[in-house]
């Protein structure tokens, strides 16, 4: 994963645009994703696909002919979605369209312009205090004009048409944690569950934040039916503990399988209620849809100080925090295709454990866990609670609840429910 | 209110009687209430309407002449409802006549002998240890005869039938936080009320505790299906933190709405559950009635040690407590015209609110207060939240997603769920 | 209790045989109990009843002819249900057949092999240890023939057929918080109820552990519907505080019956949830009965150092805790007995209490305990709420709501809800 953020670290995306077609087809090397375009001008509920916004050069030269910003240096300093310009002015003309951090002086701020029209630079506090009174030659080579927005799909069907959504997006530029983690994450997901059998259908989504998410809903918005659950991706290769951001519904059966997975890891973890800043969660949460999608993220966005920063790089996010996070959602994809609510098959008082060998022939003091876990399965498969629902109840782990209910599927001793 | 209140504080009131009757003819200077009269022996439920008791004077002097008990003084001196009596006694006759606190020896307590004939004096514990063996002549020039109980009663009437009764008590002879602190913070909430539009109808009461209430429920015994809420207003003048009991109900809209008020303040203050020892709640939450009815006080009746003796005068309660109590209630009254249960007219993702003005254009890294709140309001509208379910599942304050609602109607993005 | 206790100390109980038969003899002589033999060979849902075992001598006698381990010196020396032996063999042979606990070396541990056949002995880690290199003579004087599992039985037939079920096991050997502090107070349970009225019908069950209460629920699978609940007693002498493990329901009458005779005693306890270890709940609660079973014991199974080894002797329980303990069973039929639901027959308002001689003629500050009590009766007395919710929802007593009830029926103010 880390590797694959090294490649595509230095593209410049947006929410439309080449550098994040070239993001597409990188991923695309790994795994096989259908690329999407959507043209300008489309309604999209509320909103219209804006026009696409290219770049190839950006600068503020002084009078010496030296760039005091350069976007070849740093993609961050230009204000996304700039016009073109070409001109020249004072410092006093310049300073409307310049932006920086002042409580962060180090840092370039990542900043945006998406659907007013406008063109800026960011840069450093320190370097913008280190701007003298000069005649300085404002260049933006950027263009926006027709063309589309690009997102990438990725279905894998299961046995069941029911279906769970992993959706990351990738149009922030040259930054790590928000949000190229999502997406490498998202690739090494599905390159580990790909060609498998699965019970449930997936969906991977790889959107431009927002807008994407609003296209694919619209172009989907008569099959979300079949949606059963989700997760936002994002915000998931830097040191903090896990978090968890819940559905708007807060009890979904998604929530269920999130919060049992990080309570298993026996680590310090957050659990938190929705609400409707973030990221994608709030379009597919909105009233319209209202899907059981949360987040699953290590520190929130905006709970970094490096957050939409120059500082959310390459150093900021480190490899082994990536795989600890895509664990977690491996984990979430085991719950979800081994949870099962079963029959106790000799319900009437305790079968005999140990004529089968599940427990032990010598009455002594005390139970190894694998008999306790057998024990707390056989006892609440009445039909109304599931592994999932037994391993909370008990405090077990779903890994032990799992290994008894095959050892008790495979003596007879439980039987799938059929509704 | 401070300055009705000094006017009310001398007349000596009680169940029944002129000092009552004085007191909401002063009243009615204030606010137009209707006066009613329930004559003696009419049955109210379980009761019945008792006598109508006046007293002109009330002296216990000794022989040298000296009033050593002086009704003139402080009325609290004489047991209320008191017989008439004329006669000599010896100090040691006269004892089992005489009430006293030795616990607070300074104060004279407050006593009642409504339903059982008989007659007495108050008096501080430390009076009643400086009396000396002697010959005592003991007078009370009061009367029991066939007369009326009187009550008031004001209504103004809103866009529904739908009613909210306020409803406090003046029964209780020269004491300032119980209770003329409840009818003067009415009256001061009348008056800010009267002549204005309102969504529910209000009704105020102000009658003598229990029996008043009990005949003004037998009298309206029919028309209790629209009260959808109230409260019972007494203590609200000392210095303490406010205390809201719930209605017996627990959970009624009344309740919410107080709870969300108190915790809007950011200051400390109290919820405790109902319990059925108290005020009028008592007869308003009685199962025959279970009327959603609480009482929102500052401290609780029995919990400061001035309650029901002469040291809660005129020193104990303040104007700027009274007018903090104020507030709160017409906080409440606030809450309950403005709450609304909205839907979202854009409901599939967010609508655009930058082309609106509800959003910055550029995108930065955090939102403004009144930006979350509109997020969440448009996102939790869709028609299962209210107002103020919204400002409390967000942690806001009713005041900020109020004014959210008001900016997103304006813009048509809300409209007023009508089913 | 205690004198029982050490009566059935000496004897050799196991899950069938002449020990556990003449256990409930000697009961028998307390209380009339019914002894049902259930032969060897019957089937029991999974299970099939055992043979019968019985023992009249088992030892380990060294070469000079000393008993190293003794069955007449205590018999737990012996693995239960043990094999006959008469062999000789070396140190080294004979290891594999003897038993003890390192970590807790002065106690001979108690060990069974019910289900397997095969032979033990069981002694303390000390005595092992002092075991030399020797042939050893190694006598088990015991039978395993076609027999019968004894239980007992014991119905107190109440005025209705809803039926509570108070069940213990006597299938230990030597020892007396687990399990003969659970036969005797059951004992004691039943002199004080034999004879008396009840409202509901009480069921008592004496039977070996896990196979008896198995092998009672098979014949009285179709007799199951009028089990209103029901506790396991086991634990019940020791020192430390009350446990109470819930039924499997969680929410069951019986749970909340317990928890409020615990709560009213302001003593220190545990309230637990239900899990698929321990005594006889696990058969009541499987899923094919559920029954709404709990079990009430001082310190649980497993949580005492003594728990199944020779340290769980006469000494460890006491007299005043067995007390102690059964007045808590004596509580919770008290309560059973006593709760009801009432209607208020005055429920508009309050009805005049000081006429009837319930409260106070003259007002003062406070009020007593008993007025506060009739007071919360009254409120509460809607149908919704039984006395046992009254007391829990007052925090006041059971007893004192029952005594306020008591009152309020003696003067026509409450009246049992019919429905």
């Amino acid at each position: 994963m880390y590797s694959l953020m090294e490649r595509l670290y230095p593209l410049t995306r947006s929410i439309t645009g080449n550098g994040t077609r070239q993001t597409l087809n990188i991923i695309k090397e790994y795994i096989p994703i259908i690329i999407n375009e959507v043209p300008t001008g489309t309604p999209v509920f509320d909103w219209i696909i804006p026009k696409e916004w290219n770049i190839t050069d950006a600068y503020v030269k002084n009078s010496k002919g030296e760039r005091v910003i350069d976007f070849k240096k740093n993609n961050l300093h230009v204000l996304s979605y700039s016009q073109p310009v070409n001109t020249k002015m004072t410092l006093e003309e310049l300073k409307p369209h310049l932006y920086t951090l002042p409580e962060q002086p180090d840092v370039i701020p990542y900043m945006t312009t998406y659907y007013k029209e406008g063109w800026g630079f960011c840069l450093s506090h320190q370097s913008f205090s280190g701007l003298k009174e000069d005649m300085y030659e404002v260049v933006i080579e950027s263009t926006l004009s027709q063309g589309s927005l690009t997102y990438a799909e990725l279905y894998i069907k299961g046995e069941t048409k029911d279906e769970i959504i992993f959706s990351s997006y990738m149009c922030h530029p040259s930054m790590c944690n928000d949000n190229l983690s999502g997406p490498v994450l998202l690739t090494a997901l599905v390159e580990g569950m790909i060609g498998k059998k699965h019970r449930y259908s997936y969906r991977f989504l790889l959107v431009p934040e927002t807008i994407g998410a609003l296209a694919w809903l619209s172009r989907n918005d008569n099959n979300l039916a079949s949606v059963k659950g989700g997760l936002v991706i994002t915000c998931v290769g830097d040191s903090g503990d896990m978090t968890y951001k819940r559905s708007k519904q807060g009890d979904a059966y998604i929530d269920k399988v999130v919060e049992k997975v990080l309570r298993d890891t026996g680590s310090p973890h957050k659990v938190i209620d929705f609400f409707p800043m973030g990221s994608d969660e709030r379009q597919f949460c909105s009233p319209g849809f209202n899907l059981p999608m949360g987040s699953l993220v290590r520190t929130l966005y905006g709970c970094f100080p490096e957050y939409h920063t120059s500082a959310d790089d390459l150093d900021f996010v480190k490899a082994e925090y990536l795989e600890d996070s895509l664990m977690r959602y491996r984990e979430v994809v085991e719950v979800l295709e081994w949870n099962e609510t079963y029959i106790n098959q000799s319900s009437k008082g305790e079968p005999r454990l140990d004529k089968r060998g599940l427990y032990r022939a010598i009455g002594i003091k005390t139970n190894t866990k694998m008999e306790e876990a057998i024990l707390w399965t056989l006892s609440f498969s009445d039909g109304q609670y599931s592994l999932l629902d037994i391993a909370n109840r008990s405090s077990m782990s779903f890994a032990l609840i799992k290994e008894a209910s095959m050892q008790l599927v495979e003596h007879g001793l439980l039987k799938t429910k059929t509704d």
